[in-house]
């Protein structure tokens, strides 16, 4: 096993940090290591909003349902999907490229771009011995965060990536059972060895809260999902990825 | 910088590969590390279908648009958005879970997922000395691929990894400007400064096509943007998904 394999399985979301901030070369790399992630036919459709400012993070923080990381960390990264500069490009070559912009494909192709390369950021802090953390709730009032970071039309922030010294020590979460999310040649067809599949993983992870609670949480990971999920969530996406120029058709 | 930044920045695209396969271990560890990728709230909604069947893979090689290294490759995965495992979770907890996962939020979620995984994968790979590509082109024939690897409602291809090692050095390609993609606080506002940015990049890709053509190809990155831009494809993206259960609100 390589060190880059060790640092790979090692993940673990972090939420605390102390007070060291990332400086500016940390920075630097970790953008640079984005930036090489593989791209759909070097489409590159993503940017990277990169946030100090102390009353920008506690607005953020807010917008994200009051999550303290999100302004307690060494630096605070928004990755967006990113097609405004592929309109500039068709503006420079007297193109119109607007149909395609507006497109589903194309929102799909800048969501993954946006992903790979915020994974590349995150694989690259954490080889330095920093701890990460994904923000999702950014999108709870996305149109709102769009407005903080002054993004133009055919941008919208996706997620958030609090970076930092960990503060704190946290376990290794473990993941579904491999054959319930790796299929040879073809998708699991036997719902009865799915579920079993399933089930075990239930136990598992009923174990994981239990021996890290002192038996105060047992949660199923079915159990988890269904509450999760039993109520839709940010159901303004559709519409504001629409007004934002995504997605039309 | 350490071996993990060593491999980020080194990554370029691998197209042609030996004849060695992928070993089982080197898969599994590929699979573990992708499942290791933070994941939104703990949903982990993909799935990877692995094919090494060369009649399976010579099919999606043509659906994929004759991509000679969908075939010719040590190991070809395909990373799927999946709420298939979340439909049996409320299943099993006996909880109506559609409408969420019906969410335009929820497949974003699904697609960010399926590529922290398998950028993981990709990292994996190419520290072991492997060469990647994602293949998008899956995409051409979407509704076949899905048919072809059994997908259940909920389940999607988004794209494919080939892997292998590499049998052809590859240049690593140049980036946008890291002040195009990364904004510090707000998003740049000055469109001449931005332009000036992307016509400073046109030059360096010019030169990039040139040197490795002698002087054949000069195309500019505004100009390869636009003409691939220029045409809509794969419009079937969005009927496709609302038929498999996908963003339907």
């Amino acid at each position: 096993m390589n060190t880059t394999i060790e640092t790979l399985l090692a993940h673990r979301s972090v939420r605390h940090f102390t007070e060291e901030k990332l400086t500016d070369e940390q920075i630097e790399t970790i953008v640079a290591c984005a930036q090489m992630a593989s791209t759909s036919s070097f489409i590159q459709a993503y940017s990277i909003i990169g946030v100090k400012n102390p009353d920008t993070k506690a607005r953020l923080a807010q917008l994200a349902g009051n999550q303290p990381y999100v302004e307690a960390n060494g630096h605070f990264f928004v990755f967006c999907a990113d097609l405004h500069r592929h309109e500039t490009a068709g503006e420079m070559e007297q193109t119109n490229v607007s149909p395609s912009l507006e497109s589903t494909e194309k929102f799909l192709v800048a969501a993954v771009d946006a992903a790979l390369a915020a994974q590349n950021a995150s694989i690259a802090a954490e080889s330095m011995g920093l701890g990460i953390c994904y923000i999702g709730g950014l999108r709870n009032n996305i149109e709102e965060v769009g407005e903080v970071l002054g993004l133009p039309d055919r941008v919208v922030p996706l997620f958030g990536l609090a970076v930092g010294e960990p503060a704190q020590e946290t376990a290794v979460k473990p993941r579904l059972p491999l054959s319930n999310v790796y299929h040879q040649e073809k998708y699991e067809k036997n719902h009865d060895l799915f579920k079993k599949g399933l089930d075990e993983y239930n136990s598992t992870i009923s174990a994981y809260y239990s021996g890290r609670t002192g038996g105060k949480r047992t949660d199923r990971w079915t159990e988890q999902m269904s509450g999760m999920l039993k109520e839709p969530k940010r159901m303004h996406m559709k519409p504001y990825l629409e007004k934002k120029g995504f997605m039309k058709s």
